[in-house]
């Protein structure tokens, strides 16, 4: 893993992320993914979302407000990406809290060729048929990430991340865990959906490595989120706070202040 | 009356409220929902709100950027939460300035048992067939609050909370006048829905009493106002300020900086 | 040109600013619009699109994340608005990128009567069919923006503002070069939308002269970013700024910091 010259690399290329995600977080996202260095671009028209996803760095498919013509439009443009040798990331939120959730990541995940799942432990769980606990979009309990990250790698044939208070990071053969990050991101809705975003982000320099892309993406947040916090008063300053530091995020020293091991 | 202990009833139970809200504020009310300790879940496909509802403490219902499917959702989640015993919260955000949305507001009312209705004078008024004035969603003139609360809620049959430079809260029977807030509360978007948000947080865990749940989530958000204003060099500031005042409420003294009467 | 006048206007009318504007940015032109002292009111449904537009000063049409209904909408509002006097502002947001965006811009623009066009230079060189580079809503190489405003502004028969680092706006006879603004408003996503939506207030208050109303708007939101950016340590912190810094501009002195002239 080298977080700093993927880092460097987003800054000098902007990769293009094309992201379809909730209407919730779609600000947020675009936002980090500019602060980090790339250029974010939302579109979820069937009629574009194929051109626009062959002409970006990488998909994001995000079902956190999910409705049919969405998903169908998730489905096009993943699979115009998968043609194109796009990378795809997707974040299957609330998997597990509806029937609906349930079925379509699964759906999602059974028709595209994924390159990272990027999910909380009870989504994760959902997606690979393991019961779970989940309110609304929030897992309660999260155990076993480690293991849960390994076995949900090796059952959807991807990279899985399991974020956390400790993320785990799998391909079903190599597997890190990031400890970096801050209990303040809990209290901010959608940092989720960014570290999905920036996964995006560094899959557009690295698609050839999904598994250090998501483990460094999970690093480079987890980074901004303790200096972030430094700064913070409360969420409200926070969330202002994390922007500038992934703005400020620096490629020379990035890597010192990364905490993570193989798992 | 007793907000701090409803207070830290949210933040021990985390209520899970379900919001189907507009685009414009969904990320504020998710935000202000997360700062004050509740879980918010957004969900607006009919082929999920009526199971996010049932397992939801509470559901909100908001009409700013209505479009039908929008409204075929609010009134599957209303009719799920009637049947299960979950309260329901509608915000008839722009009634009056439309014909679609005073009709949308009308039938909601008129087929769901609400718990709850808060907007502000002239969403009230024209829910109560009231001749209002409102420019977009802002009313214009807004006065005779409290005996507006009063006859609305007797109208309505339910809990009404007209919202303005002073908040006006009846059942019909008893009522509250709230004076908390602070001018800059309007200078930001989505305030008022934010006060929607919270009063499902405040219902999460007094279903039993919709009365002071209202009015204690009109204290609440209040409070914070009061306290993020203190900071706030202009709206941007504020806005901030104002999920940091939230997250910072604190149970145990903010019964003291509640300003209340009955009206 | 007078800025601080027409600013002042914007204070005391509160012209009433329709927007059928994108998912990502709409939280952002709302609070801009509230900063600087005008009402946002957001509404797609075409149930109630004419008679919000009609009721309003200004209808700003921002084709961000169009799908065909929304475009049904903007189409019907604007519409609406010609035959009202209201003037209509149009975001051609990433034309050029797909042909779906691409068409749809060409067609607003051919079947509205716009008084302004408001875009990045592949935009606006994509409406009147010349080559561009666009990487997904971001204009790539922005040259030759003085002659493209009014090349564009002849072919389109409306004033054309083409924004970047200078930003110029022409009717085809009488040509602007605005130079305020500062290199952050590029790292926060939706500040071009913003400066559509801002367009829409100075048109609501100068309908009879829609080039000064957008040169004026493009002052306002650089004069507001130049401040912005002096109490800023990243986009985040800049983002917040920068409400603060539209609800603070002076009236008196704008005029002042303004940095424009003859193009």
């Amino acid at each position: 893993m080298n977080t700093g010259r993927d880092l460097a690399a987003i800054r000098e290329r902007k990769p293009l992320v094309h992201q379809i995600t909730n209407f919730v977080v779609m600000n947020e996202t675009a936002n980090a993914t500019l602060a980090l260095g790339a250029l974010p671009v939302m579109a979820h028209a069937v009629q574009e979302v194929e051109e626009m996803a062959r002409a970006a760095s990488a998909l994001v498919l995000n079902i956190g407000t999910l409705s049919d013509e969405w998903v169908a439009a998730m489905m096009l443009a993943g699979r115009a990406a998968n043609r194109a040798g796009v990378p795809v990331v997707l974040d299957p939120v609330g998997a597990g809290a509806t029937a609906y959730r349930t079925e379509t990541a699964r759906n999602l995940a059974e028709d595209l060729e994924l390159a990272v799942v990027r999910g909380n432990s009870a989504e994760i769980a959902t997606l690979v048929g393991r019961e779970a606990e989940i309110r609304g979009v929030e897992a309660v309990g999260a155990e076993g990430g480690a293991e849960l990250a390994w076995e949900a790698a090796r059952a959807l044939g991807c990279v899985v991340a399991v974020t956390g208070p400790v993320d785990y990071v799998s391909d079903g053969a190599r597997s890190f865990a990031v400890a970096n990050g801050h209990e303040l991101l809990a209290s901010v809705t959608g940092t989720g959906c960014m570290s999905t975003a920036i996964t995006g982000c560094f899959l557009g320099v690295r698609p050839d490595d999904p598994l250090e892309a998501a483990a460094e993406a999970l690093v480079a947040l987890g980074v901004a989120g303790e200096e972030g916090a430094r700064k913070a008063k409360g969420p409200g300053s926070f969330h202002v706070a994390l922007y500038d530091a992934l703005f400020s995020l620096d490629p020379l020293t990035i890597d010192s202040s990364a905490r993570y091991e193989d798992a």
